[in-house]
């Protein structure tokens, strides 16, 4: 379970953070607003960059501490830049890391109760990671690449896989 | 392994496959012909639809295939039509669904070894789906799925989950 989740997080959170460097470089150097990559969205009902940065984050902070029984931590939603979108996900990878695979023994099986847009939510541990978790995580991580990407920054695959 | 990747690979598929449908009936309802969908990109220099979705079972069928030590089915990238994009889908779930828990049994530490891009890439069992399929798979569900919502289709991430 914790390599199944956390080795996968770090990578991910590490590679979008060169992303937001790339992202942040390419508004910059065409005197750009950053708010106009900031808000930019695929589809007109879809969040836009910053608001999937944020959940990347929050599926990545929430899977390790639920699997460990552990007090999910609260980020409120305020960043309004990429110097503060990069905090947040520095933040988010200092607690994934202070997690450890014995926090995480016997999870495949633990009872997660959480809400869901008001919904209560209930989960084994493992279907939780394999069906909620890593295709959230990795849907929000790819959407904000594919922002990006829309808007022109030159990015390639290899950026979001760290190769 | 196995309860980290095979399930997660049908559950993605099934859903694509509903995805695409939903997709279809849009195109057909408004007349529009279906190859405007098809070769529909998030940014010029990306795969359109239907190389998406031919990479996202590309990576479902040779991950456990590796996995297992056996030989990775080809199949022709000739997909013209949502049929037969979804009759893709259908055989890699056959082929995914072929593969059992004890065909993956001690495969963290398998040697795997490809080209990729003309390039021999060597992973162990375990960092190659952690580090290389599970993002590559959800990467190409996902931007498919981004690709049809950028088009207007009405879809919510519940559609990508399955929920």
């Amino acid at each position: 379970m914790y390599q199944a989740s956390n080795p996968g997080f770090v990578k991910t959170l590490n590679n979008l953070t060169a992303i937001l460097d790339k992202a942040e470089r390419y508004v910059t150097e065409r005197k750009i607003d950053p708010e106009v990559l900031l808000t930019w969205r695929i589809a007109p009902d879809m969040f836009p960059l910053t608001r999937q940065i944020q959940l990347t984050s929050d599926f990545a902070k929430s899977a390790p501490a639920r699997l460990a029984g552990k007090e999910v931590p609260k980020y409120p939603d305020e960043e309004k830049t990429f110097a503060e979108l990069k905090a947040r996900i520095a933040k988010t990878l200092k607690f994934v890391e202070s997690i450890s695979p014995k926090d995480l023994d016997g999870c495949e099986t633990r009872d997660i109760n959480f809400t869901l847009g008001g919904q209560n939510v209930h989960f084994k541990g493992e279907p939780y990671l394999v069906h909620f978790v890593l295709p959230n995580f990795y849907f929000h991580a790819t959407t904000a690449y594919d922002i990006i990407r829309s808007f022109g920054v030159e990015l390639g695959k290899r950026d979001f896989l760290g190769m």
